[in-house]
């Protein structure tokens, strides 16, 4: 921790400054400089308290934190890449994955169409909402536990990976049961006994970003995942609020190489929700792809015009086919398979 | 509902639109423009399935909602001020309440001093966390059912009513028996299960606005808690995330003449979380005051340095005695008591 | 300066460090904390050049600056509150000035029946458009010479100051001759040729808030007005823009306290650009005035349905009489005229 | 232009607003819906006055504009791309052009050595800033007429085009002279009297995004190069200010595909302001090409650590060689030169 004094402050008051740090625990540094007097304060930042406390006081200008606050998602922790094992399916290594499948699960004919489509245009995994997260409490809220039945229906009949939003600590159980991997939605990225949940059931946790979350405080997040015993976390940006109305959210691409850099856990990319409207997405993924990304979670829908929620920014089966081909050489030029 | 087609399309694209229209079960209505066709579709926006899955078709340029999506809590559903009555405490009449306490509960002193301090100098409700959501897991998480415990016990003492916050589905049944007032946090603002939780132990709910949630999002949230019988509902202002980092957050205090304009809950602003340093929150409370704000919400500690969370932004039990001195003539002006 | 080290980097790397800080003209000053390398650089930051470039150097994790980065507009500069003398109107000191007229002047009726209304209800400098920033070429772009020689004609009828828009430094001495006061505008926030000439012209200069500007960023580009010579700024916030579309801007009042702590300059705010919306003027202006702004920047309009420009955030001549009236007692209570 | 009326209102306000519609110039279509009222009005939004002034009245509850508002940079002005020549460099061609070049002209041995690197690396237009606009006053400012004439030896010497960023409407014939491409940078993005100035050189236009410009904005800002006379135009995205603080700015890819969906002209994207630090340039390249930016100005300096401004963001001449050999892959998948 470093603190800097206000210029022209007694003696007495930086004496009372000081006596704080060492109650504290941390030993004081005093440098004079030009202007101001600065305290470095030597001490682990992570297992002593705060000295942000004395930002309050009146003799000091700030005060600033020098070490990370995120221990084991941390690329110090883990110098290699994660990969996170899903039936056979790696996410982390050398092929990019593609998580694809309808904003909500809405029915047998729908769910099963698309997991054969998608299926068979090469994703892997197959999402689908059964508990919707909903702005609106008039709005369809989701399945509930008839559409985790019909994702493990479809997991059994394509082979497909299956992962689900969790959206209540009462169903933590339940979701894990039916589905492989448990994904955490921007609106609950800081609730953190839903997370805690989650890391309990011992399933890969997808942590998207939250609406207006820094990345420290998204790291710090993934921290409640793998401080509850559960290695197995996936970082999945989807786009953060702006001032910008022409797209639903900004997707922050820079997050590929940012993750890479800071964490070993794998980096997913959701164009989709990033987008809020289908004609973007492909030339996301293609971004997302040549960035670096591990894995790409994309909504697909038979009939987008008459979905259930979401319609302006599912793509057609046909479309995902399409996308699916435009990604090679891109795919390829990554270094990827 | 309002779709705008693009300019140019051709008679069939156009007829495709106008029976999805009849479709979806709105009234289509044409109208030709100068350059582009516009279609009015009657029909309730609340009940119907929303058109706005049309924006994902080529020959539609933009969808656009006409009417408002929340109805229990707006203006229009009760015209008069709803009052929330606490013990005798009555929020959104005449007299502004003061809710004042620790970020934490730490221990019995800390809480009982505060407690006898606040309400000498004219606060009404005791506020005090006993879980505390943290970015970090490394953080102190709060004393858990030993701080409901010692919230009751100043509550019994003082006779002041309790706010805390409700951070878990699970612990719904147990805050509601310690305290008089749940509060859910900007982070779980969205956390609609904890929102419908929270409704049903009928006890009053303040609903923090989150830290990136549009007024209407939050309107809808509020939405939650009405439509799950539960009418004792205020919204609580603490500062949106903005680009500015002087501040911790930028509180948006326009939202008390916007949510009197727009509903009929009380609002109530929280100076401390929105200016993140105790020097700005008495000209904060200043000007809420003189904007109509109902109730203020703000951090008193004994020892702001030694808080175990939020030091920066809490007020020593001095300086909220002179802040209550120093509202006294814009509670005056404002013709509140 | 302080420039944190990696953990983990060689004794060669550091002694790279070390050697490019005493370089640059620092004398570098090592702390060895627990787990990284903390160099205090001790020097001018204003004077000499900045060490944030070592930032991009491997053996680097973070450079973080100590100092403040303005001088002239600060608080330390000058302890007491500058004011600002407009032929008599004093902005600064105790009285409350109130600035006000229409967005554009549009013609001689519009503007000198503004200009009786406003003066009669207590302003007492008047504002209007004659060289108008317009987000569309197609746009009314202001009257021009024809519009400022209204002005000074208003000036002379009705005694009021008079402050208008600089929108070009070729204008700067045309507007400073028939004008009291130069706005620079938030588009122009941060057009640093824009500034300096008007500083150049020695009258007073309101420099509006950029739409994303930080305080300090704001601060600095004072800077450019006071280190050209001319003492008489005043700063006026406007809203930044933020997520929310509610309203047009996001007035942040907190910078009411916060140029004031900073700064000796005035503070300005104007509540029309900050909400959009005329509904909402009222009690920004009361927000405003407890929270202890020294003046309001008013748009006033005889009949806002038919202006050339935002007549929705423009008030009625009886809606600004009324305003005048309910800021009275607020205005008491802050302790000012 | 679509009018939605409050909901009860009475006969004669419903009158009063159709009154005005009329007198503004439009015909209003009345459509009555389950609750509100909607009103069509029909007429050409970009040559008569806008409606939104309605939205001040109180029987309207809002309204909303249908056309858009740019024209001749838009993709329905001129289905085909753009192209813009530039002494045989063709920017919006097949070929991806890069720029690349210091941030500052420091001297004659910093410039020359970077255009030798760059050109034999492969860039084909040379950057430089010889006028900087600086957010303190106190820090370089640019060499001005004698960076220019560097910046024009470089050129005879290289034969690469020359970009450079214009400041001033007083310099706009100057900077001309010496340069192929004029440079206006975000923070002078809506400085509509230097675009005018720009424009009226001749000389191509590259328009940097605001820092907090929606794309609408920015579209229109372009409209000033265009109706002015001056068809070469490009836009250039260099990141958008958001509540991010890891990157300097938010680099916002997605306008990639917006612009080319949206408009005619070309868009060139600059990771090195987008990032802030050179770390993560290579990236935000490759992610650049993938989608289809037309072209990339990049910042390459020598010896960044010493650079006069800038420093963290501009990659070295090495660092440059190899992230162009990086991008041949992503550049032939997306089949471009």
């Amino acid at each position: 921790m470093i603190v800097v004094l206000k210029p022209e402050i007694s003696k007495k008051d930086e004496q009372a400054v000081l006596k704080e740090i060492k109650k504290l625990g941390y030993k004081p540094h005093v440098m004079r400089g030009v202007e101001r007097t600065v305290i470095g304060c030597i001490g682990d930042e992570r297992t002593h308290q705060t000295l942000e406390v004395l930002g309050s006081w009146s003799q000091v200008e700030k005060v600033m934190p020098i070490q990370k606050r995120f221990k084991l998602v941390s690329r110090e922790a883990h110098k290699g890449n994660s990969t996170i094992n899903v039936n056979g399916t790696v996410i982390g290594g050398k092929k990019i994955q593609i998580m694809a499948g309808p904003c909500s699960v809405e029915d047998e004919m729908q769910l099963m169409t698309t997991a054969h489509a998608v299926k068979k245009a090469g994703a892997t995994i197959l999402r689908g909402g059964a508990f919707k997260p909903r702005t609106s409490p008039y709005e369809f809220q989701g399945l509930g536990l008839k559409g985790l039945k019909l994702l493990a229906k479809a997991r059994k009949e394509t082979g497909l990976g299956v992962i689900t939003e969790l959206l209540s600590e009462q169903h933590a159980e339940l979701v894990a049961e039916y589905s492989d991997i448990l994904q955490i939605g921007a609106r609950n990225a800081q609730n953190f006994q839903l997370l805690i949940a989650a890391a309990k059931t011992g399933k890969p946790v997808l942590l998207k970003r939250g609406l207006s979350m820094k990345i420290e405080e998204w790291l710090l997040a993934g921290e409640y995942v793998l401080s509850n015993n559960n290695p197995n976390l996936m970082f999945c940006e989807r786009g953060i609020r702006t001032f910008e109305t022409y797209t639903r959210n900004t997707l922050d691409l820079s997050t590929v190489p940012i993750i890479k850099k800071e964490s070993h856990c794998p980096i997913v990319i959701d164009p989709s929700q990033g987008a809020g409207r289908s004609d973007l997405v492909t030339a996301m993924c293609k971004g997302a792809v040549a960035m670096g990304a591990d894995a790409l979670l994309i909504e697909v829908h038979p009939n987008p015009a008459e979905a259930w929620s979401d319609g302006a920014q599912q793509v057609t089966l046909e479309g995902f086919a399409n996308l699916m081909e435009e990604l090679k050489p891109f795919i390829a030029a990554a270094g990827r398979e």
